[in-house]
């Protein structure tokens, strides 16, 4: 079983109710990598016998780390129309014996519809980084970051945390799982998460920092993102403002050959 | 009262539940101006007595029109950390003599806190339009347009609906309530969704479209928020992509003196 799938399952206990269990292969620092969270997360819809249409967009709120272990989701459909549907999800576990709340989402799916497209974003690259260059796959700090094998194209990690503040935070790099999988709707989401913080690359100065709330759109169906297949994604994120403890990112996922897969915002905090 | 302090008024029942009322002044075409209803719902976190810290951000998904009349808002505190909240927000109304949810919200708010703080996108313009300049109240299509003053600098509503496809789908104005109101947290989330559809500028062709879900960051706190007054704010937005009947949108609102007010994105239908 691929770690990503293994991560990400769930056992359907009825009534909306669904149990997950936390995976090494994911964890980040003091919690799972909220891409995973969010993964599962949607996986809880997609998974759910009430379920219209497929992912439009997907709002997750970490509310707190989620602690290692098993944990349950509920799903709930509470609105459904006539092409589209609201859910509510939220995420429980044990916190010292206790039963609490640590993730709560909105998503809305809808069934699909075919009208005229068109962009305002073409991807800024096309094509994959080539056979000649090879990927980085981080194998220290926390042990999620092994999952993905990334070809930073621009705003990496600042070579030296120097403390010099940066004229902007834009990062671009082909990023794909370090062992093959193909891509869906949850592995599109978990691709959403997977910026280092914008603070570090602004400030040059590796303060603490997690992500509070992100939100996903997905501007593909099914068969565009599967048509991804486990090719190299083009990703890229840039933030637009931090202020006093929080700061926000806007982000865009191409598929190699340049078509949009999914726009991603996010609010992070940062400390001092 | 201000138009806006009538449309938001909530009546609080007790037990995380608020009684509201739509009102003639902000109605769109077959429910509410969706920022309004945004900013209602943020009305009832605001007057909440568990309430902690201020708003930082705020996702609202608009399931249904919102029926003309009473409606209720639940408001609950989901998860109190330390120094963050969590909120799960729901609007119910009667449709068709049935208790139907209409509208769902999720917010963080945080305690303040002061740290170091920086930009990725300042202004493009700052100062206000200048008082040769004369507004624009638009006095027709919708009773909520009335309610706002602005001054369109790019990307205006095409002059001629021809289909011809624009490169680019961005507007900048400068926007104030038609009649003066100090700016706080509900109004500013109200101005998140000031913006005519993108698909409209991007086609030139007026598609039924609406706002699905939107997001807000906050990033300025109450005295920020309080020194604009009723001065104009800068508004500026864009399209990212155009996919299969849904549309996002990315935006900025500025004080007029460049301070970054607030980020936010939505996803809208379109029909054809």
């Amino acid at each position: 079983m691929h770690p990503f799938d293994e991560a990400i399952a769930l056992t359907p206990l009825g009534d909306d109710h669904f149990e997950g269990r936390t995976t090494p292969a994911y964890w980040n620092m003091v919690g799972p990598f909220g891409g995973i969270t969010a993964a599962t997360l949607l996986n809880a819809v997609l998974q759910h016998p009430l379920l219209l249409g497929t992912p439009r967009a997907m709002t997750v709120n970490f509310a707190s780390a989620v602690p290692q272990g098993a944990f349950r989701v509920t799903a709930r459909p509470v609105r459904t129309n006539r092409s589209t549907q609201h859910w509510l999800v939220e995420q429980w576990a044990q916190e010292d014996g206790q039963d609490a709340l640590v993730t709560t989402a909105t998503v809305v799916t809808a069934a699909p519809r075919t009208t005229w497209s068109g962009t305002d974003m073409p991807a800024p690259e096309q094509g994959g980084p080539g056979n000649d260059v090879k990927p980085l796959i981080i194998d220290s700090f926390t042990p999620w970051l092994r999952q993905y094998a990334v070809v930073p194209l621009v705003g990496s990690l600042p070579e030296r945390w120097d403390e010099r503040v940066a004229t902007d935070s834009l990062s671009r790099l082909w990023v794909r799982k370090a062992r093959p999988r193909a891509l869906d709707f949850c592995a599109l989401a978990a691709a959403c998460d997977v910026f280092f913080p914008r603070v570090w690359l602004k400030r040059a100065e590796q303060v603490p920092a997690g992500t509070v709330t992100m939100t996903v759109y997905f501007h593909a169906d099914a068969a565009q993102i599967a048509a991804a297949g486990d090719d190299w994604l083009l990703a890229q994120a840039q933030g637009q403002e931090f202020r006093n403890a929080f700061a926000d990112q806007s982000g865009q996922i191409w598929r190699a050959d340049g078509l949009m897969l999914a726009t991603t915002h996010q609010l992070a905090y940062y400390r001092q």
